[in-house]
């Protein structure tokens, strides 16, 4: 397993021991004022509707990144504490909610390198603040020790009064919108493990790159879709198929997808895929990781800015509400009509979506 | 590294892939409901006086627990999963808050047999009602895969409208009391770790063991002590005399422990100090993990049902209250007037507490 390299001089976080650790970290952690922040117990974290949002991550050494990259990218503390935070803000944008705090566990080797620790808070610090988060305090946490280097975060939030967006809500007849980017982690995550050198990349690989390394969730784009109606809302994280697959079977619909609506993601991932061989349209429709919105809002709502159609909510196995002798949908999900799951296999045999347990 | 071993026939995690281990877990999940529970981006959890508090903690395979002890115990599902609910809980405890929802983040090698984690799920429930939790949800949380196994929970609960009870807040002539146990998780790690075989202890070893595996927090006394007016508290979970300086350290006070009040702690442990050749009070001093209270209270008040009193708090560095001519104080921590490091050391030669990276 890879180890983070120690810096030449640098002290390790065995070294340095808990309260040292903790005393270098805790000045790092910029953000909102918690009404109690780090150094007790627990933080206190105002929720001035009476209810808050909850939700909670983790991202593993080996499984969610890799310390070193077969092209030679090298993953630093800052992207992991900014990947860490962006995946939990982006739980709570996804309910329509504005993120109030973060509270942070690390698991960390004993040879860790202190620095690497430091531009880990730093990342998280950066994530909240260049992400929109002004109100998202780094509330506290707790460290430990564990042969794999592991982050996780819970995140709350405020609905600022307003009913949660879950994902149950699809009806038929609404429209499927995203806010965001589809499938830019995904080229990023194939540029990361092909053998291209990083370090020969050109400007438009690099940020997909960076896309995987440092997700960019739409932040203010939760709460605007919950003003604007949005009746189904999900956190695109596993791949458009797999996530609007998700949103059809909580609300008991079927979902079309429009091709034409998704060349132009696909498109701006042209060279990535002329490098890496990949179809582009295949990351588009099951990369993970984007943290855009998918969301369903009613027939003729407009909607908000960053939103855009993608597809079409309807009937569960049903007829498409347009009406009769339209036929039925012969999937949950499916593109232009057809299953989604034959577009994912005909452009290249791979499940839609992503199973940690590969089952 | 231990493996949790797969059981004859069972289906391990990798088999039964994320949706299908889901679907195993949820249904086990029992607690009080929440606003919205398991199956959106984030759980939605009433905080009725407009606050909440929050904290996560994680449990790490062979840091914090071992699937297999030297003295033959194997460590179930249901005592990691208990475990991370008490410890959670303890924190949410000792802010004087009664908890309202935990969520929960699994990190599972693929092998894991999914009797275990099943088994995990249901420790999470007893831990919930058998500890008196009885307004806390199990609202949520996230699957993934990785190497070694961990569990990170985090934990909100309500003030109440009571203020937070900080470490903070001892003032000089407060009374020092704990609510809980001391020492009986350290003597049941002591006795795991031993040769004696586990299969021959009796009842009461075997009921040390459990308060290493599965702690018991008092959840009613957090809350009740905030009542009585309690300036500072803590959760008892890294040993007394580390505890005890961390609340000194925050109150700017000095702490003098009493020995005579922890005989009977000691006593309690002396066939197990007998066994394992550990002087009993080497744990009441230093044994992290019982998950009590420790509190101060102002000079004369009545201390609330459960807690005992332990010791005073003294001015930092400076006078006793008792007046001139008392002496200072040698230390934060004091045995008797005197640092509770000598005492330490003439125990075993053992630091206070328990650093996670040894430093």
């Amino acid at each position: 397993m890879a180890e983070v390299r120690p810096a030449a001089e640098g002290p390790t976080v065995a070294g340095l021991g808990e309260a040292g650790l903790l005393a270098r970290i805790l000045p790092r952690l910029a953000g909102a004022p918690a009404l109690l922040g780090p150094g007790d117990d627990a933080a206190v974290v105002a929720a001035p509707d009476g209810r808050f949002v909850v939700s909670v991550d983790t991202l593993v050494q080996d499984q969610d990144f890799r310390l070193e990259w077969p092209n030679g990218y090298r993953t630093t503390g800052f992207d992991v504490g900014w990947k860490s935070a962006a995946q939990n803000l982006s739980d709570i944008n996804a309910m329509g909610a504005v993120a109030t705090a973060l509270v942070i566990s690390l698991t960390l080797p004993a040879r860790t390198p202190v620095a690497w620790v430091e531009s880990l808070a730093d990342g998280y610090s950066a994530a909240v603040r260049t992400l929109g988060a002004d109100r998202c305090a780094l509330a506290g946490g707790d460290l430990g020790a564990g042969s794999e280097l592991a982050v996780t975060a819970a995140a709350t939030g405020s609905l600022e009064g307003r009913a949660a967006v879950v994902r149950s809500g699809a009806r038929p007849g609404d429209t499927l919108a995203v806010c965001g980017v589809l499938g830019a982690a995904a080229a990023g995550l194939a540029l990361l493990e092909s053998p291209l050198p990083y370090a020969r990349l050109g400007e438009a690989e690099r940020a997909l790159v960076a896309r995987q390394a440092r997700p960019l969730p739409p932040l203010a784009a939760g709460p605007q879709a919950a003003l604007a109606g949005a009746r189904a809302m999900l956190d695109l994280s596993d791949g458009l198929v797999r996530d609007a697959g998700r949103m059809a079977a909580a609300s008991g619909v079927a979902i079309d997808l429009e091709a034409a609506a998704l060349e132009g993601d696909a498109g701006a991932l042209a060279a990535a895929g002329a490098a890496t061989g990949v179809p582009p349209l295949l990351w588009v429709l099951s990369g993970g990781e984007d943290h855009g919105l998918l969301a369903a809002f009613p027939p003729g709502a407009p909607l908000p800015h960053g939103f855009r159609r993608i597809g079409t909510v309807l009937e569960a196995g049903g007829l498409e509400p347009g009406g009769l002798g339209s036929g039925r949908l012969p999937a949950p999900v499916c593109v232009d009509g057809r299953p989604a799951a034959e577009a994912l296999a005909r452009l290249r045999g791979q499940r839609p979506g992503y199973d940690h347990f590969g089952g």
